[in-house]
């Protein structure tokens, strides 16, 4: 097995999980992270802690092989594909087409997966194309034999994106996009590059800085996500104060539709040649065809790349200090806040601490609570990424640590700072080692104006309060919060929500009640329905409250005007709706 | 006539136009800018020997009385709209209906107008709706009286945006929206102002200013255009590096189309919701209903604005200036480079100079061109506006100085740059004077990648020239030239091409041939077919050329689905093709 093998079902890398290293502690396994090989002493108190629930390892529920149905094969579909792809292209393997039938999502998809639920209906085929001839050849196919067409790209999204409709009854086949992952050139003069959009975000960034030149689209999901699924999704990275959302990066894609290809001619920095086709591609999740390739903006690398952090008194101090950094004329490439509980995880992960190590850590943990006055329950910390040349980073950093000052804010270091980066990549497989024992975790996020910001936290976790007592969860549930992106007008909040399943009938679909019930809270109080990760599935029901009808009704026009046979059928977001049947609960 | 009164078909206020103050020397007439009242004796001679013709007071053709056809009305219709408005916000005017009826391109509208063409087909209503209510009535007085609509901003395009289609048939009701000019709500802790459509830019800024507040969106027709005319054109500020362009500035806006009303309900930040319905309201040029108001960032006064000024040995030393800028974290908010015949043009409307001042012009010219050697016509010019905190200015300014010394440029002062910039209100006089004498002046503009701009430049010169001989243009075509944006991947640049029409058959066709064929230079050269004006009707026959056959699809059957009956029925851009019957030309 290569090291780089991802498991089928479960996030990340074969090589990378938690498993228990003492009867009390945790180790991440493999070389790959910061944290791997470590021994983890304080996780599982935290965690026992937060959700008020013992963590014993032999209360471990083991997994179980996941039941697969068997494929709907059209017969002169398959003959069709036969001709265009080789053996090794083209695969009814179980696993492989249930691995591209479902995204991220822990309670829906994956741990159901693992643990004894089942999937009604799957992908029925899974192809690979090398060529955006072979994706057209591929739509051809699908239109002549009347299938349905799933792009696939890195599934890791936790929308229900990837959940295929049960009623459908075509022939489902899934095109995973990775093969086609080449950067066919690069532009120095004007710094794009034109790639395949199955190129995950590692091999991007791999790729170019072999030229010297960095993309710096930096979403949690770098190593799988592909540059097509962050079109399709609308996607948001960390450094986007620098480098831009998505819609920022993408100077033209395009996307090959039962119609035809979508696609732009006379690419340009900026244009105005009426209604833009492009914009409909963002978000287009799978709806209207297959984004093959786009021309990207890039840019050196930058010649420093400087971590901060900094430890304020209360969350809103924080805020108040990232509405500050906006109006300065210093924003850095990534500024995140997180709220104390979130802080505390982020501790929790943190080696057994030895000798000069561990004298030193408790004398920074008296000084900041004892002298200092902070309370670790409600403190927040922001973490910072610079980047620019020496002297922009050097103008940043001193112009952050002069705003920390009257916000009342410690300056905690650059190490901090990394470490909260590369957690990033970690929490994933964190949220897969507690589901053994029946603790669900999920993420979700939204947008709210500045003002909101406070309350839309508050009444999250007030409604958690209230659902979870009311359908019986054991022990506390638990939420945690952080600011990851800023703008002009309001945030990006991404929220972690866990609780025990421990003595439910049916934990997921607790599970799942309980977060359709925070979702309408937040869009009660002034959030919006996602920031970054899109529509898919779990959110579809909530579109009307969201767009106006004739809005909804623009966006499906659009799309039968490209597929009117509805060959990609996938039916995320506003095309999904009104056949309400997801099969998500 | 209130001082605010506009010329009904020419560009501007009626109290300002250029007029002989003595046989070769022209004033502006008002006092509403700085080159009101002034004598400008540089400028005839500048015009002559750029083109190659005398200008001579004695060969003024006068205007004529412009034909207006006969509306057609539509008697249950009309009965509809008078219980709906009251008479003063009705009228069938006919030098109201045709003010309607036409933007401001020179050779195609204004001109032919006012020099004896006529339109076969123009706005047979005008109403003015106060409100978003009326708004919708108007519209479904229109479905049930089987109408055409067509929404007016500032009228300010020049893509013959507003040019009725000849073949329409049904009554064309235009809805001119400037009586919905209110701000509606301020928000200062989100920084955004909910703002009616109709609103003017410098009405918008005198509201906001009031509050402490601007919108910075500065186009050349800030005076006119309105919000939803941005919108409608996807528009550009010269100061977008600051505030952004349109689609950055509107967080949200309602258009109220046949099939009801599109909007967001829950506006953000940012947002990924699937395919966003707003995200083709920008660029759809009246094909899909009325905008009626948006929701736009706004930004408390800059504490600080100045100008600046480079001048540069070469458009080239210029251009590897303004990259260079883009590279620095030190952008200003607005930054321009013209090239040498645009640079002597604003010399050219200097004002006599006496005394001192003529003493202290001498030396400085004398010193720029005998001392640094500086060739008056190969040389370029840059002018700046820099916003900000004090500290940010001052940061900028140092930092472009700096720059400056890289590229060989000489600091020209803050005057010079303020000059510049207000020069770009002027201009569409001086066309309407000229125009007068046989003279056509158009502008076109373009997006080039950076490693394009000389090529661009130089094909749209060439082929100029080839183009004018071949028409027998007596004298010399014109083409000036500058950079009025500058983006990652590439820049706005900027064309005015004017040659005399004297002794041509048919010189309006000339142009718009000519015109027309340096267009289709500009696309083969790696040029986009608009950066902010527009499609509108005579770009559209270019858009096969840049938008694939489903690309078009797509935002066409959008259109279809929210305006099944085509009652939006201008038809610009790709909602009127393949229908080619334009009536331009």
């Amino acid at each position: 097995m290569p090291s780089d093998a991802r498991h089928p079902h479960r996030w990340g890398f074969a090589d990378t999980r938690l498993e228990f290293d003492g009867p009390r502690s945790v180790r991440m396994t493999g070389a790959r992270y910061p944290l791997s090989g470590q021994s983890m002493p304080h996780l599982i108190p935290y965690v026992e802690q937060m959700l008020g629930v013992p963590v014993d390892q032999a209360d471990a529920v083991p997994e179980s092989a996941p039941q697969v149905p068997v494929p709907r094969l059209n017969a002169a579909l398959m003959a069709s594909l036969e001709r265009l792809l080789p053996a090794d292209r083209r695969s009814t393997d179980p696993i492989v087409r249930l691995a591209h039938s479902h995204g991220q999502l822990a309670v829906g998809e994956v741990d159901r997966l693992l643990y004894g639920g089942h999937f009604a209906r799957v992908a029925d085929l899974v192809v690979e194309p090398v060529d955006e001839e072979e994706v057209r050849a591929i739509v051809a196919a699908a239109i002549e034999h009347d299938a349905c067409l799933v792009p696939f790209g890195g599934g890791t999204n936790v929308s229900g994106a990837l959940m295929c409709p049960e009623e459908e009854a075509r022939t489902i086949v899934s095109i995973d996009m990775r093969r086609m992952s080449r950067v066919l050139s690069i532009d120095r003069a004007n710094g794009c590059a034109l790639v395949e959009a199955g190129i995950t975000g590692s091999a991007l960034e791999e790729a170019l800085a072999a030229d010297g030149y960095t993309c710096g689209h930096t979403p949690d999901s770098l190593e799988f996500s592909t540059l097509g699924g962050w079109i399709a999704t609308n996607a948001s990275g960390m450094k986007k104060n620098r480098y831009g959302n998505i819609e920022d990066i993408v100077i033209e894609a395009t996307l090959v539709t039962p119609s035809g290809t979508v696609e732009t001619r006379r690419p340009a920095a900026r244009t105005s040649t009426g209604m833009q086709p492009l914009a409909l591609v963002f978000g287009s999740e799978g709806n209207l065809g297959v984004i093959t390739k786009a021309l990207i903006a890039i840019h050196p690398k930058p010649e420093e790349c400087r971590y901060g952090s900094l430890v304020f008194r209360s969350f809103a101090d924080g805020v108040a200090f990232l509405k500050a950094v906006r109006a300065d004329d210093a924003l850095p490439a990534s500024i995140r806040l997180v709220n104390s509980r979130e802080f505390r995880l982020g501790q929790s992960l943190r080696p057994a601490a030895h000798g000069i190590h561990a004298w030193k850590s408790r004398l920074q943990r008296t000084w900041l609570f004892s002298v200092r006055g902070f309370d670790l329950t409600t403190l927040a910390a922001c973490t910072i990424v610079m980047e620019g040349t020496r002297r922009e980073v050097a103008r940043q950093e001193s112009a952050l640590r002069r705003l920390a000052k009257r916000f009342r804010a410690v300056w905690a270091g650059a190490e901090n700072g990394r470490r909260g980066y590369s957690l990033t990549f970690a929490i994933a497989y964190l949220r897969d080692f507690f589901s053994q024992f029946g603790i669900a975790a999920e993420s979700f996020e939204t947008s709210v104006p500045w003002d909101r910001i406070a309350e839309v936290c508050a009444a999250a976790e007030r409604a958690l309060t209230v659902e979870a007592a009311a359908r019986g969860v054991s022990g506390h549930p638990y939420l945690s919060y952080r600011v990851t992106q800023t703008y002009h007008a309001g945030v990006c909040i991404y929220f972690t929500m866990a609780f025990s399943g421990r003595g439910l009938t049916d934990p997921g679909g607790v599970f799942h009640d309980i977060e359709q019930a925070l979702r309408q809270v937040i869009l009660d109080h002034g959030g919006s329905l996602s920031h970054h990760h899109g529509v898919g599935k779990i959110r579809q029901r909530f579109l009307p409250q969201v767009h106006s009808g004739a809005g909804l009704e623009l966006v499906r026009a659009a799309k039968r005007g490209v597929d009117p046979g509805n060959i990609f059928g996938i039916g995320n977001g506003a095309c999904g709706l009104p056949q309400t049947g997801s099969s998500i609960k």
